[in-house]
C-alpha cells in the first residue's frame, strides 16, 4: 500500500489541481500511437479481444447460477460469442455488503491510491478494451481508444478527486473545549464516513466506459460497492473493466467484490431485480430518458444520478468563419454516427439568412452547403469509418428508414441515410447523415431526440426565434451541448443567458480541429442536472457529497483508549 | 456591499477554520447577560414582543389576499392575537423568481456578507425572538436565548461556510488550451452557478429556528429564493426572522422577496399548494417522521432534505460516576420537558446490573435512582421553569396521559407526569417526566416515538442485548442523539460501531455540565441520513452542494468581449 500511495498520490494532486484550475491536463495517454504504447501493444491488444470471442469469459463471481451473453457485433453482424457468468442478486449483495466491511478501515489517501491503481490497470488493457468497445458500440477505432479510453479514465480520475475532497473536507478525529459556567467540557471526536449501500451502475450501450468509470469511481471512493450492470448488447467493455478492477484488488489483499458484474438479456431484464433490494442504496444510471425519469420519481429511498439524452441544438445566426463552421457541424453531424449524448440534432437559422465572411447565405444554400460538407467527409469509405463508425443498434437503421420515408411531411430531405462501405467489415452495419430541412419549428417530431445520425435543418422567422426555440427545446426536452454561431456579441450574451436559463451548457462560435462534442474532463462540466437530460453532473461535489453520510462518536477527552 | 465584505468575511474564514478543525467557536453573543447586551436590551426585547401581541404583524409581502393567525402561548394559553399576511403562492412563487434574478449577480463573497449581515440583524433582536420563541415553543428564556438565538444563528453561519465553500470550489472562469494535431485550441469558460428553484422552509413547532436559519441560509447562499412556511402554532418566531432578513436585503438594494413567509392553519394547510409548483424545486423540512417519509418517497422531482425524530437511546452497562450519570440523564429528561430531536427516550439496562463506582446497583435500584434525580430538579418550581419550560402543544398533555393511563401494561409506573406550578405563567401547560420501567424490551411501544417528557428503563437479558435493541431501534425507527455508559473500551468499541451500523451518531460517558442533547455548531455532525430520522446532515458539503447546478459557456479565447 505504500508504494501504491507513493506511485499515485503525486496523480491525484495534479487531477485535484487540474479541477480547480479547469485548465488542460491528463493523466493517461490519449493517442494509440506505439510511440507511446511499444510496437507490440496494439496487435497483442487485439489479439486479447480475440481470444474472448467464443468462449466463456473468465471472471470469478459469487452466486454464479448460469452463463448468458447475446452480444453482436455491429462490424461484424456475427455474435461475438461469449458467455458471461450471471449472479444471483441476492448473493451478489450479500457479498458486495460483505467487501465494504473490510474497505471501510482504508482512508481516503489508500482508497484514492487503489482506485488509481485500478484505472491505469484498465489503461494496461486499453487496446483490448478498445477493440471490445468497437465490437458492442460501433465506435471507431480512434473513438474507441481515445473517447472510451484515455478520456474516460480521466473522468474516473475526475470522481476520484472529488470524492477525495468531500471525505477530507472534515478530519476524521478533533478536540473540542468549551467552558460551561466554571467547567470546562473537553471532548474527542470521532468522524465515521459511512457508505449509503450497494450502487447499482446501469451503463449504456453506445458509450459505456465514459459515465461508467467516473459512476464505480465515486462509489469505491466514498465506500460503495459498485454492481456493474452493463447494457446487454455492450457487456464486453464493462466485463472487462469489472475483471482489471477485481484483479487489483485481490492483488491488494482486498475482498474484489468490491466491484460486481450483473448481466442481462433483453428479454430478461435484472435491473429491477437490483432495484427492489434496500441494501441497492445507489443508483448511477446512463440511458434513456424514459428509464431515467422513472428512477428519480420512482426510487425516492435511493439516490439516483442519472444521465440521459436530450435534443441538442446549434444556433446560427452569423459568422465570420463560414468554412469553419459548415466544417466543425459537418463534422459533428458524422462524428460516431451521431450516436453521443453530444450529437447536435436541430440546427436553427433564421430566415433572413446568416451573415458571413463570404457574404450573406440564406437558409435554403446554408442547408445544401452543410449537407455538401457531409457528402464529402463521408465519400470516402475509409474516412467514413474512421468517423462514423457503426451504428450500434439495428433499431437506428429502421428509425433512419422511417425518417427518410416521411421527410416531405416534415420538410424536405435534403440528404439521404446511405450505408458507406466499411473498408475493412463489408458487413458493418453503417449509415450516413440524414438531413431533414424545415420552416415549420413547430412541430411535434422536432422536439423529440432521434438518436442516431439525424438533424434537421430549422428556418425560424427570426435569429430571437431561432434561439428561444433551441433553448425551449432544452429546457423541456433536456439538451446536454449546444452551440451558438454569431459575431454580435449581443446575440453571444443573450444565447449564453437563455441557455442557462434552460439549463445547457453553450459552447461559442467553435470551428478547427477540437470536435464540436468533445467535453474535457477537468474542466468541462458535462451534464447540468436542470433539466430532463440528467438530474446529475459528472463530476462535482454533488455527484460525490451523498454518497456517504457523517456518523460522529464523542467521548470525554482522554477517558477511552481507542485505535 | 464593500462595508459589508470588510465587516463580515473575516467572521466567515473564523467559522470556516472551525468547520475544518471542528473545535469550538461561536460567532455570536451565547448568553443574555447584560454584560455583553447592555443594560437595556432584555427589557427592550420584551417591550417589542409585547407590542406586538394582539396586532396585525407588519410585514410587506406579494400577492396578499388575507390575513391569519392562531397562536396560543404555552405559558399564559391565551391566543396572542397576531395575524399575519397570507400570500397568494402563485404570486409568491412568481415574485421569488423573480428576486432570484437579481441575486443572481452577487458572487459567493457578497452572498456570504449579506447572509452574515442577516445573522446579525436576527441577533440585534435577539430578546424579541427570545420571547418569540418562549410564547410559541414553550422554551425556557434561556433555551429560547441560546439554544433558539445564539446556537441557531452559529447554525446557519455554518450553512454559509459550506455553501461558500461549493461554490468556490470552480472558478468563475478559466483558460483552457490544448494541441488537436498540430493546432493549438484556446478556450475560455465561464461557468455559472445555477440555482434550482424556489426552496420552501417548512418548519416545526417546538425548535422553528435551529432548522430553519441553516436552511434559509443555505437556499440564499445557493441562489434559491426561501419560501418560510411557518408551523401554524409557531409563526411568530419565523415572521419576525422574515422581517429582519427583508429589512436587511431591502437595506442593500436587493429584492426583498428572496425570503417570502407562507402561513396556514391547521384547517387549511397550505404547503401542499407550494409542493404542487414545479418552481418549487426544493423542500427543507423539519417535522414527523411520517411527513418527512412522504416528501422523500413522492417527491422525487424536488430535492428533499429532512429532519425528522427518531427514538433516542441510552445505554448503561457501567460507570465510574454513578451521580454524574444520573444527573446528566435525568437533566436531559427534564430538559424542555424532552421536547427535542435530541432528547432520550429509551434507557437500556442490562438485568445484572451495573457496575459503578458505588458498587454493583440492580435495575430497579438504578430505575428508582434516576427518577429521585428527576423529582430534585423539577421539585423547585423556580428551577422546573427553567429546565423543562411548557409544553408547546395540549396533544401532549393527553399523551402523557393516556401513557400514565396504560402504564401497568407496559411495566410500571416509576414517575408520574404531574404539572409543575410555574413561578410566572399560572396558567403555562406544564409536566414533569413520566417514567416506566419495563422488563419487556419487545413491546411495540418502546419503538415508537413519544414527544414530550416520555421515557422508558427497559432491562434486558445482558449488556450485549441492550446494545442490540438500541441499535435496531436506530437504524429502523431512526435516531439522532444516543448515548452510552461504559468504563469498558471493548464494550464502547462494540457500541461505537453498532451506533455506526445503524447510521446513529454517539456519545459515550457526558457527564457534568454540558446537556446531553447538546450539539455544538461547526463540531457535531447533526442528523446522519442515514436512518429514519432524516435525509439530510445540518450541515456539510451535501446540505449545500445539489441545491445549486453548474452551467457552463465557453468560447474561442480572445473573440468575446464578455462583461
Amino acid at each position: 500500500m505504500h508504494t501504491l500511495l507513493e506511485t499515485h498520490l503525486p496523480t491525484l494532486k495534479q487531477a485535484s489541481d487540474a479541477c480547480r484550475t479547469r485548465a488542460q491536463w491528463s493523466g493517461f495517454k490519449e493517442s494509440p500511437s506505439t510511440r507511446l504504447h511499444g510496437e507490440e501493444a496494439p496487435a497483442a491488444g487485439k489479439r486479447a479481444f480475440e481470444s474472448l470471442l467464443g468462449q466463456p469469459f473468465e471472471l470469478e463471481l459469487p452466486g454464479v447460477t448460469g452463463h448468458l451473453g447475446e452480444e453482436v457485433s455491429p462490424y461484424t453482424r456475427e455474435p461475438l460469442g461469449i458467455d458471461y457468468p450471471v449472479a444471483d442478486p441476492e448473493i451478489s449483495c450479500r457479498a458486495g455488503l460483505e467487501a465494504m466491511r473490510s474497505w471501510r478501515r482504508l482512508d481516503p489517501d489508500q482508497r484514492a491510491a487503489l482506485c488509481i491503481e485500478m484505472l491505469r490497470a484498465l489503461e494496461s488493457v486499453c487496446f483490448e478494451s478498445t477493440h471490445a468497445t468497437m465490437h458492442t458500440a460501433g465506435q471507431s477505432y480512434m473513438m474507441g481508444f481515445v473517447g472510451s479510453g484515455a478520456n474516460a479514465l480521466d473522468r474516473g480520475l475526475e470522481a476520484v478527486v472529488y470524492a477525495h475532497r468531500a471525505l477530507t473536507d472534515l478530519p476524521g478525529h478533533a478536540v473540542w473545549r468549551k467552558a460551561f459556567g466554571k467547567t470546562d467540557v473537553a471532548l474527542e471526536k470521532r468522524y465515521h464516513f459511512v457508505p449509503r449501500g450497494l450502487a447499482l451502475v446501469i451503463c449504456c450501450a453506445s458509450f459505456p466506459t465514459w459515465n461508467a468509470y467516473p459512476s464505480i469511481m465515486a462509489n469505491l471512493m466514498t465506500g460503495n460497492a459498485a454492481i456493474v450492470k452493463p447494457h446487454p448488447g455492450g457487456i464486453l467493455p464493462m466485463a472487462i473493466a469489472v475483471r482489471e478492477m477485481r484483479r487489483v484488488l485481490a492483488a491488494n489483499g482486498l475482498d474484489p467484490n468490491m466491484v460486481l458484474l450483473a448481466v442481462d438479456t433483453r428479454d430478461e431484464p435484472v435491473a429491477q431485480r437490483y432495484l427492489e433490494r434496500g441494501e441497492v442504496a445507489i443508483v448511477d444510471f446512463t440511458g434513456s430518458q424514459r428509464f431515467g425519469s422513472w428512477l428519480e420519481q420512482n426510487l425516492g429511498n435511493k439516490r439516483i444520478y442519472t444521465e440521459t439524452s436530450g435534443v441538442n441544438s446549434i444556433v446560427i445566426e452569423s459568422t465570420d468563419n463560414l468554412d469553419g463552421m459548415l466544417d466543425a457541424v459537418a463534422h459533428s453531424l458524422c462524428l460516431f454516427s451521431a450516436q453521443m449524448c453530444t450529437s447536435p440534432q436541430n440546427i436553427h437559422i433564421p430566415a433572413g439568412g446568416v451573415e458571413t465572411d463570404q457574404g450573406r447565405i440564406g437558409p435554403a444554400d446554408l442547408a445544401l452547403a452543410l449537407a455538401g460538407r457531409v457528402d464529402a467527409r463521408v465519400g470516402n469509405p475509409a474516412q467514413a469509418a474512421g468517423l462514423c463508425g457503426a451504428l450500434q443498434a439495428q433499431n437506428t437503421v429502421e428509425l433512419l428508414a422511417r425518417l427518410a420515408d416521411r421527410a416531405a411531411d416534415v420538410g424536405e430531405l435534403l440528404r439521404a441515410p446511405e450505408p458507406y462501405a466499411h473498408p475493412e467489415y463489408p458487413n458493418a452495419r453503417t449509415a450516413t447523415p440524414l438531413i431533414i430541412a424545415t420552416e415549420r419549428p413547430g412541430q411535434d417530431v422536432l422536439k423529440e431526440e432521434h438518436f442516431g445520425p439525424v438533424s434537421f435543418v430549422i428556418t425560424h422567422a427570426d435569429p430571437d426565434s431561432a434561439l428561444a426555440s433551441a433553448a425551449a427545446t432544452a429546457a423541456t426536452r433536456g439538451a446536454i451541448a449546444t452551440h451558438v454561431y454569431s459575431v454580435d456579441n449581443d446575440y453571444l450574451d443573450a444565447a449564453e443567458q437563455s441557455f442557462v436559463d434552460a439549463g445547457a451548457s453553450l459552447t461559442c462560435n467553435l470551428t478547427g480541429p477540437m470536435p464540436l462534442n468533445f467535453a474535457a474532463a477537468y474542466s468541462d462540466m458535462h451534464v447540468t442536472g436542470l433539466n430532463p437530460a440528467g438530474n446529475a453532473c459528472l463530476t462535482d461535489l454533488a455527484f460525490v457529497a451523498d454518497r456517504f453520510r457523517i456518523v460522529q462518536c464523542r467521548w470525554p477527552q482522554g477517558t477511552r483508549t481507542t485505535t
